[in-house]
């Protein structure tokens, strides 16, 4: 089907466009009322996830209220621990929660990977299915997953951490069983992410939040080789890299082989384009918390900020969108956008 | 009184020395067996830092177990929140609690500052003293204080946080009513170092452990301009910056009135010297994660990085010791440096 507003992924191919795309991370949550009016109505978090036609309304809902020039199914990358046999539970106000965990060779020989576990998650590609026949070629379908290292960290430390010294741990104790799980995520992810494009995503986003812990040693071993993988893996569709504070090996981040890099809200605008060359198409990365601050700020700030880019640019936040942020305050900043030209 | 083994302070002054010194951050706590066969035996976490002489006990420790070239005094950056008017609590499993955080004007107004928020911290005044009196010249004692953004966040949140948004909220939404708490909390640090250095502290860390929230501009409105007053101030004995996550803003770091600039183990050595300057004395950086490595690799890593520094340099890690750390472990890293020559 064609899609009607395909700016966002003329941007992503690196075509000159007449102004940047926009989206937010998260926009599908709770910032929209039609979202926690919903969730209200629910048992949890993961009956929205695991329901195609309530996974679809919410991800449908930002694309109406909005108008941002993209959607993101909505869904967890936790799906993909599930997947290969480890449950999880969302705990209100403390988030994901393993109550099994990885510690033996024998926890990683259980854990089931590619077509394998990506089949256990028929109800995200029934989600894209439908959401794509809904959108009716509006605008793009994003599709996503965690990198390796995030889902290793999760799988390891059974919820989030401030520092994953547990995760980390695993790498300095058992590099061989750290390799060994890495690539079975590795394997599950690329099928899930293929199975995804099929079902119609547009785009992949690779999300990995929890960079910062390593050092630049541990990235180069134990995570950037499995992003490669996946984006080596994937040439279907334009491919998405954000890498949350990853400001010291952005220069590895650049070198990956995905057509567009996430920048959060840390990082400089010249110096990340010293960096990633001026011809790396760059998604991001206003200071979310800049969208509590007042409309006339905010239209400034994010103006400011696409002169900065001057092109080459996807806008979005670089992190995604905090829940209490005031909804009139996320349309100044979409609004703020679609009035632009370069 | 003459400090015997006075290397940390060469080291800190920029002298030429035989080796690094070497201490860690959090060397005074559960890592060692007699910390926490002493903390059981008390009523809390807060028991330990009132009373003078448990706070001098514990502060000696590490000295006698590890042999570090130094010793810190064991307290708490939340000392100053609460002698302003914020008392906080800790709880088991979940860290600092302030019942009552900061809202409106009028809280800002009620707190206390200066002289009259350092006098409420005679304990801590006490603590050196008796703990000077104890070392008997052994080692020299650091004196530490939480750089004012990050005790602003407490003082906001009321808690830690991941995104620290609400803290974050405030610079937005109030500008003027954060600077006014912000300069309240670097004039009662200010007056809260220098008593701590009439008791005896013979050189001031100012820890910033939420820097890799703010972004660059932020950085420079709200964080800077309150470290560059106190290390302004403080001319009596060497200061140590350490900022975790601020290499993104690193130069900046680097431009203070300060004697060292601590590293967290994100930062490369090579990069990190290019922008401080070959002459900044640099204090880390080893990975704490690195300590449940084994024997053989921690001394081979803390070697090398040791030849990477290659001088200028107190061998510390990149963030405080974790509580489950092998003591050997600790004690291998400790006598690598100290087997170490030039």
């Amino acid at each position: 089907m064609k899609i009607q507003n395909d700016l966002f992924l003329r941007a992503a191919r690196g075509e000159k466009t007449e102004r940047p795309p926009v989206w937010l991370m998260r926009q599908a949550g709770r910032i929209l009322p039609q979202y926690r009016a919903l969730r209200a109505s629910l048992s949890g978090f993961k009956e929205l996830v695991e329901t195609p036609e309530l996974a679809c309304e919410v991800t449908i809902q930002p694309i109406d209220e909005l108008g941002v020039d993209a959607a993101i199914i909505f869904s967890d990358i936790l799906v993909i621990p599930e997947a290969m046999g480890l449950t999880y539970e969302m705990i209100k106000g403390k988030g994901p929660f393993f109550p099994q965990t990885i510690k033996t060779q024998a926890d990683v020989d259980r854990m089931v990977t590619g077509m394998n576990a990506a089949s256990e998650l028929q109800y995200v590609y029934d989600a894209v299915s439908l959401t794509k026949k809904e959108l009716n070629g509006r605008v793009p379908l994003i599709g996503f997953s965690g990198a390796p290292w995030t889902i290793f960290s999760y799988m390891i430390e059974g919820q989030g951490s401030k520092t994953f010294s547990q995760a980390k741990k695993m790498l300095y104790q058992n590099p061989a069983l750290s390799h060994q799980l890495l690539q079975k995520i590795t394997d599950a992810t690329i099928a899930y992410l293929k199975t995804k494009i099929k079902a119609g995503v547009d785009l992949v986003q690779i999300f990995d939040s929890k960079k910062g812990v390593l050092t630049r040693k541990q990235y180069e071993t134990f995570a950037l080789p499995y992003i490669a993988q996946i984006c080596d893996a994937i040439d279907e569709v334009p491919k998405t890299v954000f890498a949350k504070g990853a400001y010291f090996v952005l220069d590895k981040v650049g070198s990956l082989d995905c057509n567009v890099v996430g920048l959060d809200w840390n990082m400089d605008i010249k110096q990340s384009r010293d960096i990633l060359g001026h011809d790396k198409v760059v998604q991001g990365n206003l200071d979310p918390c800049q969208l509590y601050g007042n409309p006339d700020d905010i239209r400034a700030t994010t103006l400011q900020m696409l002169k900065d880019f001057g092109g080459k640019h996807i806008c979005n936040l670089g992190h995604g969108v905090y829940p209490d942020t005031p909804l009139d305050n996320v349309k100044v900043f979409v609004d703020t956008v679609k009035g632009f030209k370069y």
